[in-house]
């Protein structure tokens, strides 16, 4: 049987016909209405409640609604099924579901001074001047241009696919027998055939670039870098927020809605929309087109590689929690479906486990980890907290599931560290009043990681918030009230905000952001434990992550998110997972580095390990429940 | 501006709107109403005359139509363009556009005796006993299975596409970690990667058929067989006419078809239209499903594997006669578009030179013309009339347009060899009464091209038509009557065929016959010229294409199509180039000989030849001009 579903809301309006029994969730997005799903579906978070406002529908879970929520006629999307005709108003989705543009970042990269375009980079472009054929040379146009190649630039053995071969005889004629192609080489193994990516007619400057993006993906923020392979620079650095956000913001509920039928797939085409999005703003910069783009080094972890390349990530999920493929092969544009030349390469970087992705190992490698004589902690601080202990002779690792809270998502405030976040937060110990920084220098739109970090470290030290995280409504400042979401204090008035509206820290948001603090502290502190190196013997602590940059070392120990050793021990290193990339897009041997690390890292499963638990939940508090692992902390608290 | 166009006709009745001056044909394709283009729509053939029975239409060329034929309307569809609303007539098509079921085909096929599947097959099935994963052993599923390659059937180096990996974890599981891959290896070269095509769950009986296919694509017929690569049995017979030959009947036309808008791309999928129904019969035979075909290696001419693989042919008619590529890499059943398995390889044999292509390499494998001690003349009586003379040591090949005559195209009453052919004509010399042999036993439909040869050779001797070709109208017998077409010879009656009309031999069938002998005559004596081995000292003469197997060698030799040699010196082998593609099929090494021959083959041009059409015009008559070459028919013609 059919019914009629009419969704209203700011900017919505939509009518479809649907079974009995379909999932709210589904006609909304057949109807075009966009309802993030924050858990990936599972009615846990109750972030897609909608409103149903007339006609019946059956709950099948009302785990996040109250009875009142339920009278007013609220139903989770998930978990709700339609038995008849239905209006439906959909309120305004979170902060994250509004695409923000994608503007400057700011990394400064330096080409590694070791780079020999020549030597090490595995796409070259080679100029070639072919005989012309004649009745006494009819030599096909494919054995001549191998001849061309065998012989002017020692390319024996060039492979070419089905594609180049229906534009060759063109190709050749149109440039009179003259061309340029760009061909992929095995620099590790020469006896292996080479590829033909793409031949041009006539000759091309060998100085003019040769393009290349080094890609990260998050569970929460996409980075691409677009190169000149040709001199190494980097030309345009891009960000945005992953676009499967909306259908879970971590990884098991990703997967989680990738199991479900036809998850997999959209997963897919959102992440590839937001990656085809960044390369095409990133080419625009430079006034090139994507299809320039002759090779692409992905990192990620191994849920979003899995999601990337259409693998079911199931089993990732459940025990023993095992990847379908760590070593992706290496692959072209074409089937994945990335926006860059239809036979440039695609290398997904390997990596180590179903919770230690490529992300890591590039971001060890580009971290130096795995190269320094002395013990070294790696922390990223991103969604997933993987953590790396150790130096060039070996290697441990782990992950836990910190969320995106660092990343500014799933904070009623956050945002990315782009334009117009607040960066960095004072709070006077006596009036209490707020001052900030913002990115960009205007008015403030947000906060972003660095920012909450700064903010939950200054708002616990002037006792704005106690060390359990609850906001001291008692406090001397109307900064400090009861909102919507319990206690919170006022950053930053309506006033002086872009968007007019106050910027506030809640009560809930303090809780994500100390289960995600205590997340990371909880994974390398298990970690140091289990092969017997105490933290404090570490030489050095180098912390990466997308918001790692701007991280004041001081507050970040505050709060308890790092150990507490001396601060100039910390390195803080940006997004190494795109860094890493970069390396891995430049050098065949770094490349090939960061396939060693993988396999040298010793992985260490804490869902399997008890005292990960005890460790998550005794670091649940500011900075910690054991005060004696946090000296210089409780030295500043006596102070105040 | 546009206009209404209304095509009727037996079972047409199509309106499509279009603009000022779209070409007839390109309405009428857009219509669904097909017209066929016997010349490629170069205006040449007449067969696509349609009749405009109101309004009017621009004749671009007006070539071979009559002004009376004008005045009725009559308009070349490949030529003529809309400026008005127009009402079209379309009379009936030619025969060969119907299409005709595909029966079986009877050609006797021994596996070599030599063929031992697993030292020569590219193609392997192995079976695997995977260690399920633990808590303890966390490798992913695809290393896992390269672990298992490699231990236990010794193959390093597998390749696994994107598509395998991504329905990898679901067989690992579903077969409880017992799975069976089927793996194509590179016996040459060892070291190279070995791809997996295929992995199922679970334990195939290592007996069972694993499925390949040997294809010949013919420019007038295409050939396909069905073989156990276990057994190395062939399964099914299938053959069909090229699904493009409404566009063209040689290679010329073809070509210059494919030069037009979308032509390239239509002829591909009629190409693959055939194949792919082919596959779906043989399949159905003998109960599989398509995708069960692991391998598929494919014979044909250069425009022919150009054509299918959606390469431009068009240089391979324009002088100095360049194919873009003579050697095809392998390549898979889904790029090509062929419907066995997605990741199936498809090997399209390499060729020679613009008119000599993989059909002949694949020929003279299979006649063991490359491995004989003394001279052999090869000759292949299709569409293009390729001829190859040489041994062991040394080879000269040529090719000649030829025409479909041979294979009952273009011919009033002609049709391939199959249930309801007459293949075999005796005329009885006093009452000219015809006493004909049909394929099958049944009433006859037409002629195929052995009958054609034998009804010609009869009715010269008889006196029906002289040595120009010319029907004596005055010849004692009700046979012989001025028709549509010329003067004619009745060889049934209409009460005696199967479609109730008459199955006559016209003059203009009896021209084309002339030109397809002279063509191939013409073309083994400039060779054998050319290189100065006269034809009598050659020790066997080796007759292969879709017709030959049938062809009584006096008779052939009568109507002056070979040379008059010692009857028992020629072999007629049938099919040879489906019988080397099926060869290649099965070992590699004989693959790697189909390689061989293509590199050491030497190809005489001779559109670069005056003395070709010298020896063209002369051939042209029955059974040649100088009758001195033909000592033994001027012996019959004497007792006559």
């Amino acid at each position: 049987m059919q019914h009629t579903l009419t969704f209203t809301g700011e900017n919505i309006h939509a009518t479809i016909t649907v079974p009995t029994n379909t999932l709210l969730a589904d006609a909304a997005q057949h109807a075009g209405v966009d309802i993030g799903q924050p858990c990936g579906g599972q009615g846990r978070c109750g972030r897609c409640a909608v409103q149903v406002t007339l006609g019946n529908a059956r709950r099948r879970s009302t785990l996040r609604l109250s009875p009142e929520d339920i009278a007013q006629g609220f139903a989770l999307a998930c978990q709700t099924v339609v038995e008849g005709d239905l209006a439906i108003y959909v309120g305004p989705q979170e902060k994250i579901e509004r695409r923000l543009t994608t503007d400057r970042v700011v990394a400064e990269i330096t080409v590694p001074p070791d780079y020999d375009y020549d030597q090490v980079q595995s796409i070259q472009r080679v100029h070639l001047d072919l005989a012309p054929p004649s009745l006494e040379d009819q030599t096909d146009d494919w054995s001549r241009l191998q001849t061309a190649l065998r012989t002017q630039v020692k390319m024996e053995k060039v492979a070419c696919s089905l594609h180049l071969l229906q534009t060759l005889s063109d190709t050749l004629r149109a440039g009179e027998w003259q061309v340029t192609a760009v061909v992929e080489r095995n620099i590790q193994q020469p006896e292996m055939p080479m590829r033909l990516i793409e031949i041009y007619p006539g000759r091309v400057d060998e100085y003019s670039p040769l393009w290349g993006a080094a890609v990260d993906i998050g569970t929460t923020t996409i980075t691409l870098w677009l190169v000149d392979l040709v001199s190494g620079q980097v030309k345009a650095q891009v960000a945005e927020y992953n676009g499967q956000i909306g259908r879970g913001e971590d990884v098991i509920s990703r997967i989680i809605y990738s199991s479900k039928n036809g998850g997999r797939e959209e997963l897919r085409q959102r992440v590839l929309d937001t990656i085809n999005g960044l390369l095409d703003t990133a080419c625009k910069r430079v006034k090139v087109r994507p299809e320039d783009v002759m090779k692409c080094s992905i990192a990620g972890n191994s849920t979003m590689i899995h999601l990337l390349l259409g693998i079911p990530a199931g089993n990732i999920r459940l025990s023993p929690f095992i990847t379908s493929v760590n070593h992706p092969p290496l692959l072209i544009g074409s089937e994945v479906g990335l926006a860059i030349h239809h036979e440039g390469t695609v290398d997904c970087l390997p990596g180590v486990a179903s919770y230690v992705g490529a992300d890591i190992t590039a971001g060890v490698l580009s971290s130096g980890l795995e190269d320094s004589e002395n013990v070294t902690l790696f922390i990223d601080v991103g969604t997933n907290g993987e953590t790396v202990l150790g130096n060039r002779d070996w290697m441990v690792t782990c992950a836990c599931s910190a969320g995106p809270a660092f990343e500014g998502a799933g904070v009623l405030n956050g945002m990315r560290a782009t334009t117009g976040a607040i960066e960095e937060v004072w709070i006077n110990s006596e009036s209490l009043e707020p001052t900030y920084r913002v990115i960009g220098g205007g008015k403030p739109k947000g906060i972003c990681g660095s920012g909450l970090i700064s903010l939950l470290s200054e708002a616990f030290l002037t006792g704005v918030i106690d060390k359990a995280g609850n906001v001291n409504l008692s406090a001397k400042t109307k900064r400090v009230r009861e909102g919507s979401h319990g206690g919170e204090y006022v950053v930053a008035w309506g006033t002086e905000t872009e968007t007019g509206e106050d910027i506030v820290l809640s009560r809930v948001d303090v809780d994500n952001l100390l289960r995600a603090k205590a997340a990371i502290y909880a994974g390398f502190t298990v970690l140091a434990d289990t092969v017997g190196v105490p933290l404090e013997s570490t030489s050095r602590g180098l912390v990466g992550g997308s918001v790692g940059k701007y991280i004041n070392v001081e507050k970040a120990v505050q709060i308890g998110l790092l150990p507490d050793m001396e601060w100039s021990r910390f390195e803080f290193l940006g997004n190494t997972s795109v860094k890493g990339a970069y390396y891995a897009l430049l050098d065949w041997r770094r490349r090939e580095r960061i396939g060693d690390i993988a396999r040298r890292m010793t992985y260490i499963e804490l869902s399997a390990d008890n005292s990960f638990y005890d460790a998550f939940t005794s670091a649940l508090f500011l900075p910690h429940t054991d005060m004696t692992r946090f000296p210089s902390v409780a030295q500043a608290l006596d102070k105040t």
